[in-house]
């Protein structure tokens, strides 16, 4: 497919609403200069006539009454050297609530029309100013909770993900490319060991797709934060945990079963993930009304988690109840708390024992640390500050990469059968992960795929 | 006094909190080219060997480890050609909470230090770059909530005001010097009508002065908001009144006396200028518990009040209670509104002859621009967009021309006198005034003054 270039001039303001110093408003297009003549009065040459790199002082004027608006600097991009490609100019002007609006609306009086969301870093893409992951990477910063989470963004930003997404593609090309030559040949003349030789290329990039699935959940948590559930039986201390983590009295905390009916969320940053803590009600039966309706809650919550806190008491045997949820969890999303190990530590059955168990006291314990890097650890994710690789997925990237994998494990299939009547097949499942893996830094992809894409910016990104 | 330049270089996030495209820190000072060497990597030249008006695509990393924090613009200002007259530059980044903050850790990290509230913007005042009338309409201007406000704050920017007190100062200043020299006449060689010349003077800037004090009313509105409260006995309408004026159905209204308890406020704009605009407990002898503590705080309100919008119910005859309640304040600040005229329409006492009295439907009435035009009246303020003159005192500036108003009627009374013992006081009357009219631009304020007034600001301006 092909993409025609903007013909149309758009406004939007960049700077996050509220009182500032400074506010930005910015305008891309064919007819940028024509429009920021009409409405900056600075000294001669006008915006059009000076170089791209430059600013000036000046004043944005009502293009029909000449009542200036504000004082402002223009800065001057001419195409291709702008952020979107094209000709561009942002004015910054006095922040708040009225001068970049009206300055907006005195663009869009002239005949500029306001931006979408996303639509200059579109324009951007669409340029080649940058590929879809940088795209993704400015979105990222922009919405980043954590500083971890900003460090991965500004890598993808410099393409480190780009690049060894590119990399990958070219090499399932250049395969996809021998798999289809092996065609050419009559099933008899075919090269010893040609076809295994690509089977091991093949292998290879199926290798790699592997290690950077094995991102997302670094990804995910970076970009989403985990998701963590704390459940449990009434009273054995999921309110506490709670506070602990949060570090801050956030849940109301008493001795008496059930006094936690809402689900109490927090957001907490560990280790430079973000996290999203969600105490619940004590699972019990038969309680009240409104408690039924907290436990039907929890199960929802419990559904939608990266990971389980399951608090149990430790000082007590587990109950029949407490055994068979616990069992009825996959090992990988449901980590065991035994509380109240300073009340006593009982010895947990066979039945749990595929499960990690983990002893403490929410209310004794000096640090949390210890759970905390449990729990990073049920994640797979780094503790600690240190080594960062730069790239981790998004869901986008992971779905595609996912059907990548498994058209190349047919590939693989195929290819180790040796004969001709595989080879068609082989190519066009090898075929299918290329473009898969193009996807992701935006090869060929559709203006569906980028419109859904976009249109999670912001206005003026 | 004098001012000693600073020699330390401040930095601090320039834009408003939250998700936007852009943001932007700024730093400031004699060190400003060194941090911004070390932290921002680009195509040479580096920053400081940049000229000012010119800006760089490029990097800022931390210094440590060459780590990138986001890819960003450098614009370069050299002094005095920057905002605050000293070597400065501005580095936009991407927005969100995490780019802008890293930067600003890593300048603070490097040596810069945190800049005050309105430190930018007092160092532009002391290194001549704008009078204080300009820099408090940047403040304006970050501040208005209204476009008519936002118009006010750029025409004083633009100097409107400034250039207005000067001309005040400067004859001032000569009328001074004037009425000094005169102390070096011997009494009888004094040349005839000198006096009655200069008190003519004297007497002409009085009226200057008047007409400037003649703007605070709408300088006050535009800047603070006009605060009007809605009073008057239960079950006359107050609600309906306030949902009216503010276009929806902000207070609950129902058919019995006493549904309001609480203060319920609302803002609007109402042709440009920002209102305030309180619904009280209505005000009635022995109620409940509750409902007094509601009518204590009407009282409250009603003190503070620019304008009070008291109800009467127009099919009944006004009761006593209402007569004192009305005859108890200043024609001025109260507009008697004789309510429910879609239900009859009684002729006022003449106990109420001084008031300004306005009859209307809150609930029939298509419109209530007749009620609005009234306000605006009362508040002597323009109704319409029309003619503004682009100067509106402030408190600060209204304070210091009542006290030099003050001054100059004692300078005139004591020219009349036109006799040498007269003299000394005259000058020195008048040269008060003229140092008061000084402060309003800036002349010869203390420090004191000055951190007042830039302590209003925002960090970052």
């Amino acid at each position: 497919m092909s993409f025609s270039l903007s013909t149309d001039t758009m406004a939007a303001i960049a700077t996050a609403p509220g009182e500032g110093a400074i506010a930005v408003v910015r305008l891309s297009g064919p007819e940028t200069y024509a429009l920021a003549d009409r409405l900056f009065r600075c000294p001669s040459p006008p915006p059009s006539g000076r170089a791209t790199g430059t600013f000036v002082h000046g004043q944005v004027c009502e293009p029909a009454t000449g009542e200036v608006i504000d004082d402002a600097l223009l800065l001057v991009f001419k195409a291709p050297r702008s952020y979107t490609g094209e000709d561009a100019v942002e004015i910054h002007c006095h922040g708040g609530s009225q001068s970049a609006r009206r300055i907006l609306d005195a663009l869009l009086h002239a005949g500029a029309r306001p931006a979408g969301p996303g639509e200059f870093t579109k324009r951007a893409f669409l340029n080649n100013k940058l590929d879809l992951t940088q795209a993704e990477a400015v979105l990222d910063l922009i919405h980043a909770r954590s500083e971890r989470a900003a460090r991965l963004a500004a890598a993808q930003l410099e393409n480190a993900l780009g690049i060894r997404i590119r990399a990958l593609y070219d090499a399932l090309l250049a395969a996809s490319a021998d798999t289809e030559a092996l065609l050419d040949f009559p099933d008899d003349e075919l090269p010893q060991g040609v076809t295994s030789e690509i089977k091991d290329r093949v292998d290879v990039l199926s290798r790699d797709l592997r290690a950077l699935l094995g991102t997302w959940s670094e990804g995910h948590v970076l970009r989403d934060g985990a998701r963590i559930v704390i459940a449990g039986a009434p009273n054995v201390g999921k309110s506490t945990l709670l506070n602990r983590l949060a570090g801050r009295e956030r849940a109301i905390v008493s001795p008496h079963a059930g006094t936690t009916r809402d689900i109490i969320e927090e957001s907490v940053t560990l280790h430079g993930y973000p996290f999203h803590l969600s105490d619940t009600a004590g699972l019990r039966e038969a309680p009240c009304e409104i408690e039924q309706e907290g436990i039907r809650r929890t199960h929802l919550a419990l559904a939608e988690a990266d990971l389980c806190l399951y608090l149990v008491d430790a000082s007590q045997p587990l109950s029949e109840a407490e055994t068979a949820f616990i069992r009825s969890h996959d090992p990988q999303r449901i980590l065991v708390l035994a509380n109240k190990t300073d009340l006593g530590n009982r010895l947990f059955s066979k039945e749990v024992a595929d499960f990690q168990i983990l002893g403490l006291s929410a209310q004794q314990d000096p640090s949390m640390e210890p759970l905390i890097d449990a729990m990073l650890a049920k994640l797979h994710l780094t503790s600690g500050s240190g080594h960062q690789e730069g790239v981790a997925v998004s869901r986008r990237h992971k779905d595609s990469l996912s059907i990548a994998l498994e058209e190349i494990t047919q590939t693989s299939i195929l290819l180790s059968d040796g004969r001709e009547p595989s080879f068609l097949p082989a190519a066009t499942h090898l075929r299918s992960a290329t473009e898969q893996v193009g996807f992701i830094f935006g090869k060929d992809c559709t203006d569906e795929m980028l419109n859904t894409l976009f249109s999670r910016f912001c206005v003026g990104k």
